[in-house]
């Protein structure tokens, strides 16, 4: 079943003990502990245990590290036979873009005497930057070798930290649960990427494109967990105290209020009546996406659930109505349907945290509008301008987004990657060694060999 | 498979469009953050980050939230063809129930200026209530739409939070992991409801009612979670300090004990001395119900050791012997036994929490009396009085489970809510779009056509 | 299926009792809450609640719980039919491995006036002297009985305590992540046991002993589980602030780099180049088992990934030609090859903290040195010869692991225990009440059916 341009047997180590080796070599000159690591540092001042910022966001750090290895990983074993693949190379280019995220975001969020400093913030930071890498691996699931999705990690990570510094840094722009900076990048980066690397001939592996049951439930186990955990996804950076607080508050009744809309939407648009897991293992989780701005912010619960609530319904309408639209007209074949529980919820998220951010003020924040606002708080910018400021954020996100995509996209293309022929998409058996199933190949073959006997005899 | 009155298609997007829409608006009209939650309130005030009940309280929610939505809904996979439903059915009811929670505990545990206040302190609270929902859901697993079980999760959190109102504020009960207020009320309002609904020709789907290998290993899933995170369940809205430690590792030493046991009774019990993994699955978690009442006071592991060590006994007691008695002479058809894993404990775990609040002493408990009895402490109240209010809250705990159970069993039966009818109980394919399985059918029709073949030729 | 010596109707009820009346009788004599979890002596000084050590200590216990019983449990389901006792026996062991291993690490770490005072940091303790049992118990996978694990247990559980002890409390090693404690004396333990267990005819169960599909994705769930929360492990009981950070982020870095050389490997020495999920779900932990002493200590990322890179290498090195060479020639059969996971790479980790607490310097440390070598800074020992009291302790723990593992094994040996015939290892249905397999078996018997009345006909 493997030709072998597709042999990964010399390919694969290569391509990994270069870019480790690079990493570690890059790590031994450029990274430091910083003051809350360090033994020295932290013993240096006069400060307590519990105000290391270990206590502060580790726990946050631990669920949003399960989002990127369970909750994306599993989420994408819905493929019948594309298991291995879906959580083994989520593994792989997760493993790899944490370890080179560190390095790129460390660069661009400043260096400190030619250093990069990292401690548990930074672990969380490049967990982030990974999760908008596995945002495009969704796009592209199925077609792509491990080979292709380390190059296209390698590039993707670098753009979104360029992306996350000119709007963070440059911008001043505020974006803790990054409905831009992760998801609408992540997304539209990778459908770029797919409609570079559309493949007329793919519906000779259509047959594989589908779930069967157990497969739905192991993807279930991924989607409640992405659900569970995204009110610590979304306040695991944000300023300690209330702002943390207010932000898991708010995700969460955002996530609720998004669940019943989703199911609302599959059982009135799926024919028979009947729900379709595709929504509920995706669309339920919009709600996430789109408070990943304003979600620290004074939105109330009451401002979250309706952003939930409208992006359940945003995400269902895509996969019923937009996904077929983008795979016939536009040739994006979108296996995940990324642009549905990412792409467009994330730009909603983007207008709903321009529009709180503009109506903000003194009088609903206190003393607080330093933490969400500072140059607001400073007197340095108005919070209509401030508001002005991320919606000019979402553009340049998808304008880096796209050019990117495209052009990483044509690197992929290059015919040296191993990426699997249209006719055996898909399927685990290309790269993995694959068992057989439940022993009931050998009960058939029993049956077989029973009947031929007697109808020989 | 479906006939109209199932068919979902107009019946669910209305019901949850509807509630949807009046829970958005009570919380925009009753909703607010709280003291810790809230940008301008927290900064108000001189205290530290870390004093914010956010740090004191969001690892034990999220493990509560993992309990709720992984752990009640993977624990009810067990049936062979009702996993979508049990995973999926427990997630629309549970974002549903938290939401309605938030406003019903709101109004009861007391309103500031006509506002609800929330905070994560609330959120658990929620996720508490929906729990309670989740284990009625397991009585009438499988023989339910989703719709009744939103109609029946409406009723029971506003009666749950009734008799919680009662016991916690009225008569100052301890219940800390809601031994009574969530397991032996959950349990009893849906023994009733399952009462109510009878179906005397159930056994036309007995051939669905019972679970496959893979089945078994997905609700060990559950079943794990809601073990492993039973220490912040019963702590996770105790005092600070040594309260929620000591419920902690009371909970963890009661399990552990309940687990021997459970093992133990299986292996006597079941035919063979074979293991039955309804008893794994179930009985070995009756020992964090049992200490849902007690954990928070001075139990000592020893006490608790001999709690779960009961629990687990009776537990797996209740699943040989008295479930089948339950179901022919009292027509309680239990799917998820969950008087043997919620019913029995939750009692065995009021009486052990009557008993332990009735011998406590200022000696044992010193100035943290304060903490876990402030009425004792206060001078307002005798322990042994303690000790009765507690008995007393059982009874009436039980007392409107068994009423609100009853009136809600009846509502339920109207016949507009689209119950599936008697052939087609434990089955997904009635509300769900179901794919095929492992690609095997395919074998299988090949192998038809094959000898078909053959044996015409 | 099962004959009388293997059935467990009587056997396993006794050992379980016995086991754990027992456990309660020390419990109930020798077990006091220590100061942090009880009521009177919490309250009787003057602190704040913050400074518990609940809110130090619990995340990461949790973390670690899961690890104990998802993470092993989950992943030795990778056997086709072994899933029920792989994640029920683990759970058994643990449950009893847990309460016996409080009371003598109680007994071993110091009494207090003849009691034994426990608390959070008992309790991750007693979680991880379960580990090194689990680790055992993957080298004796699908051979023993649950009789003769719970018998393992005892001994391995009373040995670790005692091997543990000379070495924190005696030879004042640092071991905090427990590549020695905890690894490498589980893993040659266990191998010593299998080595005294050796089966001659083991091949006549050879069929089973290999995973199917679904079984493999099962046990990347453990896997995954145990990859993403190693870094809680290995900083679960180290000093507060930046001992915690630092070891978890040590840890982080060591898997990640650990995760890419194990893939290179994989596909270098797999045939075909394609991957093997055996490589995948245990070479890519590695890299957290080797950072168990040094990760504590300051490593760097830069060394830290340097370790996992070497730890990865020679894991997979070790399932692809060690395993088979030890089945042959040593007649040790590993069935998870827990040699290669926690045996070589704790072994690698104990060097590697040796080396490291060898070059210690107050320099590099500051203040800061108390925490990490605490004899070092107190200038009663130097920094060389604790590198080599750590190499000594390696050579301890290898010594009394063996010996232990070969006492225990022929213990073992007796004839009473109830372990399977050659012919059904590997077999869940030897002890578990078997359900059938997605109904396809009735499906199958449809067609026989079918056909042979066309046969007949």
């Amino acid at each position: 079943m493997t030709d072998s341009s597709t042999n990964m047997r010399l390919k694969l180590p290569i391509v990994c003990f270069i870019l480790e080796i690079i990493l570690i070599i890059l790590f031994g000159v450029l990274v430091e502990y910083d003051h809350d690591t360090d033994a020295r540092d932290f013993h240096n001042m006069s400060h307590h245990d519990y105000e290391n910022d270990f206590y502060y966001r580790y726990p946050s750090f631990q669920d949003v590290h399960v989002m990127i290895f369970i909750g994306f990983g599993f989420l994408m074993t819905f493929l019948q036979r594309y298991g291995f693949s879906s959580v083994g190379f989520n593994f792989l280019i997760a493993a790899f873009s944490l370890q080179w995220a560190t390095l790129m975001q460390g660069f661009f969020h400043g260096m400190h005497g030619g250093k990069i400093h990292i401690g548990v913030e930074s672990m969380i930071n490049a967990d982030f930057c990974t999760g908008s890498v596995l945002i495009s691996f969704g796009a592209v699931l199925g077609k792509t070798s491990p080979i292709q999705l380390l190059i296209m990690a390698m590039f993707e990570v670098t753009l979104f930290s360029v992306n996350e510094y000119i709007l963070l840094s440059v911008l001043g722009t505020k974006d803790a649960g990054g409905s831009m900076t992760i998801h609408t990048f992540g997304a539209y980066f990778g459908l770029m990427v797919t409609r570079v690397l559309y493949r007329p001939n793919l519906d000779k592996s259509k047959h594989r494109n589908s779930s069967v049951y157990h497969s739905d439930l192991f993807a279930m186990i991924g989607t409640i967990y992405l659900w569970m955990f995204w009110p610590s996804f979304n306040s695991a950076v944000t300023a300690h105290g209330d702002d943390q607080h207010r932000t898991a508050m708010n995700t969460y009744y955002s996530l609720a209020a998004c669940t019943m809309s989703s199911y609302a939407m599959s059982a009135l648009t799926a024919h028979d009546g009947k729900l379709d897991m595709v929504h509920i293992q995706n669309a339920a989780l919009a709600g996430g996406v789109a408070a990943g701005t304003a979600g620290e912010m004074m939105l109330t619960p009451f401002g979250s659930m309706i952003v939930g609530f409208l992006a359940g319904i945003i995400s269902v309408l895509g996969y019923k109505y937009l996904t077929p639209v983008l795979e016939e007209k536009l040739k994006i074949q979108d296996t995940c349907g990324v642009n549905n529980l990412h792409g467009m919820p994330g730009i909603l998220g983007a207008i709903v945290g321009a529009v709180t951010a503009a109506v903000a003020t003194k009088d609903v924040y206190g003393e607080g509008l330093h933490d969400v606002f500072p140059l607001v708080a400073e007197g340095k910018r108005e919070a209509s301008v401030q508001g002005g400021i991320q919606a000019v954020s979402l553009a340049v996100t998808l304008g880096i987004a796209l050019i990117g995509g495209l052009i990483v996209g044509f690197i992929l293309k290059l015919p040296v990657f191993g990426a699997p022929p249209d006719t055996i998409c898909f399927e685990d058996n290309i790269y993995w060694e694959v068992p057989g199933e439940e022993g009931h190949n050998d009960e058939l073959t029993t049956i077989r060999t029973e009947e031929s006997e007697k109808l020989n005899a």
